[in-house]
C-alpha cells in the first residue's frame, strides 16, 4: 500500500477511482447535512514555500469539516531545510501530528519530506506535478460526463503551455483511459519524459494521447482545459515575450467552436482574463472552472480520508478504561473535577 | 435582505438593536457555560491587508467558540489582488468557506469582495470605517448607561482626530438617535460627506450631530471616546507635527471633567500612552477601554451568528440518510470501520 | 499558586512531578485512544517572535486533542511592542483569549507580558531559559530511566556551549534532586548566577552540580545531552569560530563511551549534523532526541492542563438555563430555528 500521494502514476486505475468516488461520496453526505467525524482529534500540519489560496483554503476547510485542524506552516515559520534538514524534520512532524500536506519549490523536496516522514505525505502541487488538482478534476468531469459517455470515450484537450498543471492532466487522464491531447506551441509542450509516461499508461489503459501545435487536435473535444502562460514562479515569462508565444492559444469562443457541442471549460485558476481565457468564456455556461475551485475541498477531504483509512483504532473498551484511569489521576493527584 | 455587514448605514435602527442584542445574548450565555454550537462546521475566512490584534483574536475565538473555524489568511498568504482579481477570489471562497471578514486598506476592496462573493462578507476595518467595532461600542455603551437613561439621552463625545473609528462613532449613535459630537482641530474634522450621513441619520432617528474645535461642545458628555493622533497606516504625522496639532485634544483629568458626573472614556485602542491619553484616565474607574477590547469578542459572535442565521438547514432525518448511504461506501467499497 | 511557567525555579519539586506526571498520564490516555476534552472551548495565543517547528507544531496539537483551538500570532501579525505596550496588549488579550504562550526574544518581554495579563502565560522559550523543553525532557528521562535507578540517582551530562537549554536542564535536574554536569569550554560555561541556581537547587534537593571543561566529567554518564554550537540567535558564531572552540565537545562514539553502559544520548534539536553530534550517535539506539521531540508534545498538554486546572466551572443547571434563555432570544427576537 502506497504510504503517501506524490504521484498519480504511482496508484492503479482502480485506486485512483476508489480516491475519486470516495471524495464525491463524501461531498453528497456534507451536501446533505451530514459532515462524517472520520478525523476526530487529527491534526495536518500544511507545509507552504509559495502562497496558496485554493490549495490552503481548502485543506484547511476539509480538516475541520472532518472534525480534525490544519496547522499553517507558511514561509519562514518553521526551520525546514533552514536550521534543520528536511530528513530531520520529518522524522520530529511524525511524532507531533498525523499527515502531512507540501507546497514546494522543488518536487525533490516532497519526495524526501515523503521518504523521511513515517506518516503520509500529500504533495500539494510541485514544479513537477499537482497531484490534488488532478483528483479534484476528475471530480468535476465526473459530474459533467456528457450525456451517454463514460470516462473512457472522452477527449480532454490541455491549450497552451505544458505546465505541471497540463502534466498532470495528462498523468491522470490516461491512467484512466481516456483521450488526452496537449495543445501548445514547441518549446512549451510536454518533454519526452512526461511522452514515456502517458504512452505507459495508455498501454495499460486503452486511452490515447498526442502532443502537438497543430490546431486541429481540439476537434471533437469534451473538456478544453487552460492555464496562465506566465510560466512556474521562479521563471516567469515578461507579459510581451508570452503574448507572442501563446497568442494563437487563447480559449476563446472560436476555439471553443472547435470542440463537440456542449464541450466544457476548464482553467485550474488563478486565469489572466485576456490572455488565456476571455472573460465571455471564463464566465459562460460551458465554464467549470468554479466548479473545479469548489472541488479542491472535495478532493482534499476525499484524499485526507484515505491516506488515513488505516490509522489505528481503539476499543469502546479500551477508551473507557483509559478515561477512568486519568479521571483517577486528575482527582486523586490534583484534586481536580473530573466533570470537565 | 441585506447579505453583508459593509457599512452600518445600510441597516435600520432596528436591525442594529438586534444585532446588539443578540451580541449582548450570546455573551451572557457563554458567562453562564453555554458556548451555543450555533457555528458548528462553520467556516471564517480572515483576510488581513495589516496586522491587528484585537480584530483578528476576536474573530479567531469567536468561530472556535460557536463550534466553527477561522482561517488566518494574511498578506501574501493568499493570490487576492496578485496573480487573481478580487472578483475571481471572491468566487473561489464562496465555494471553499461559509463566510468571509476582510481587513482592507482601501474600502473599495471590501465592497468589490462583498460583491465578487455568494457568501457574507464583513468589514473588519477599512480607511473609510470600522463598523464592527461600532457594534461592539454600542455593547459597551449598553452595558454601560448613566444610571436612569436610556441610549436615546446620551451625549458621545469623540476627541481628536477624525479617523474612520471618529466617523463609525457617528454612524452609529446618530443612527441610534443619540447625541454626537466630533471635537477636534480644524482640518482633522468628519467631512462634508461624513456630516450628510449623520445629518440624514439624525433626521430620521431624531438623534443630534456637532462638528466643532469649541471646547465648550464637551460639556455634559456621558462617553468620552479617543483615538491615535497619528492617522492611518499609510499617512502617518511625524510625532512633533501630531503634538503640535493636537496637543489640546488629549483626553486628560481636565478634559473628563467638561462631562457629566460619572462620564466615562473610551478608547478602540491601541491607545499612545501620554499623547491621545493620559495614563491617569486610562487606567481609571471611569475607563472602559478594556471592556471595549473585550466586546470586540461580543459584537464579533453576534454579527456571525446574525449573517450566517439563513444558512441552509437539514432534517434529522435527511441526515441520518447521508450518514448511511456514506457509511455503506465506507464499508462496501474501502472495507473500512465506519465505528468512527 | 504561581500563576504562569515563565522559569521551574519558581516551583518545588512536589510540583514539578505533579506537571511531569499529569502530562505522562494524558499522553497514556491519548496513547489508547481516549483524547480527554479538558480544554474544550478554551483558547490559547501563540505570540511567536521567532521562527519554531516543534514548540508552535506541540502547542497547537495539544490545544486540538484537548478539545481546544490555538491561534498562530506570529511575527509582524499582531501589534506586540509596536503601536502597542506589552502591559495593553496583555490587558486586551485577557480579555479576548483564556492562555498565552509566547517564544520571545529577551526573557523581559515574557515576564512583563505574564505581570501584564490576568490570564496564565506560558514561557515557550526565551534567551534566559527553555523550560516547557525541561518538562519534555523528564518525561523522556522518566520514560527511560536505566534499570533500578531512580531519578535522583541520575548523573546528566549537558556537552557544549552554555546555552538558554543547557541552563534549563541544570535548573530541572537540581531541582529533582539529580546530577549534572556541565561540560563545555571556558567562555561558554554556565555563569555565576546559573550557580548560584544550581546550588541553591541542590541545597534544598540533596542534588550535586559540576560546571568544568575536565573531560574526565563525563564519566558515569547516564544521559549526555547537547545543543547546537552557533549559539543565539541574535548573536550566531561562523562555522570556522565555533568549530575551533568545540570540536572538542562533540557528541560522537568516543564521547558517548565514557558515559555508562546504556548511556543514552539527548538533544533539543535540530541539530547540526557533523558538529554537535555526529550521525552515528543521533541515528543510534541509545539516541532519545525523536522521543524528546514527540514528547514536547507530551509536554505541552500536561503543561496547558496544569495551569488551566483552575478555571471557572458551570454546574449543568447553569448551562441548560443559559441555554433555554439564549434560544427564547433567538426564537422570539430573530425566528431562529433553534435547533442547531
Amino acid at each position: 500500500m502506497v504510504k503517501d500521494f506524490i504521484d498519480t502514476n504511482e496508484f492503479t486505475k482502480e485506486e485512483l477511482l476508489d480516491i475519486i468516488d470516495l471524495s464525491l461520496a463524501i461531498k453528497k453526505a456534507i451536501k446533505a447535512g451530514y459532515n462524517p467525524p472520520l478525523l476526530r482529534g487529527k491534526t495536518l500540519g500544511m507545509i507552504f514555500q509559495q502562497s496558496s489560496t485554493r490549495t490552503r483554503v481548502s485543506f484547511e476547510t476539509a480538516m475541520e469539516q472532518l472534525g480534525g485542524h490544519a496547522q499553517y506552516l507558511g514561509p519562514g515559520m518553521i526551520q525546514l531545510g533552514g536550521h534543520e534538514t528536511i530528513g530531520d524534520t520529518g522524522k520530529v512532524l511524525s511524532q507531533l501530528i498525523d499527515i502531512v500536506m507540501a507546497r514546494v519549490i522543488e518536487h525533490k523536496t516532497v519526495v524526501d519530506l515523503a521518504n523521511a516522514c513515517t506518516i503520509p505525505v500529500i504533495n500539494g502541487m510541485s514544479d513537477y506535478n499537482h497531484p490534488t488538482q488532478e483528483i479534484g478534476d476528475m471530480c468535476t468531469i465526473v459530474e459533467n460526463l456528457p450525456r451517454g459517455k463514460k470516462l473512457e470515450d472522452c477527449k480532454v484537450v490541455f491549450v497552451g503551455d505544458g505546465t505541471q498543471v497540463c502534466a498532470s492532466l495528462g498523468f491522470i487522464t490516461t491512467k484512466l483511459g481516456m483521450h488526452f491531447v496537449h495543445y501548445g506551441p514547441e518549446g512549451h509542450q510536454l518533454n519526452e519524459d512526461h511522452k514515456a509516461i502517458l504512452e505507459a499508461n495508455c498501454k495499460v489503459s486503452g486511452g490515447t494521447w498526442e502532443v502537438t501545435d497543430n490546431r486541429d487536435s481540439v476537434k471533437g473535444a469534451d473538456f478544453i482545459y487552460t492555464d496562465v502562460w506566465y510560466g512556474l514562479y521562479e521563471n516567469e515569462m515578461p507579459k510581451e515575450e508570452r503574448v507572442r508565444v501563446f497568442h494563437d492559444y487563447q480559449v476563446n469562443r472560436e476555439l471553443m467552436q472547435l470542440g463537440n457541442i456542449g464541450c466544457k471549460f476548464m482553467h485550474c485558476l488563478p486565469a489572466t482574463r485576456g490572455e488565456d481565457v476571455t472573460d465571455e468564456v471564463a464566465d459562460s455556461d460551458a465554464s467549470l472552472c468554479w466548479d473545479e475551485a469548489g472541488n479542491r475541498l472535495t478532493a482534499m477531504r476525499g484524499l485526507l480520508v484515505y491516506f488515513m483509512r488505516n490509522a489505528e483504532k481503539h476499543s469502546e473498551l479500551e477508551i473507557k478504561a483509559a478515561k477512568e484511569q486519568l479521571d483517577k489521576f486528575l482527582e486523586t493527584r490534583l484534586g481536580m473535577d473530573t466533570n470537565y
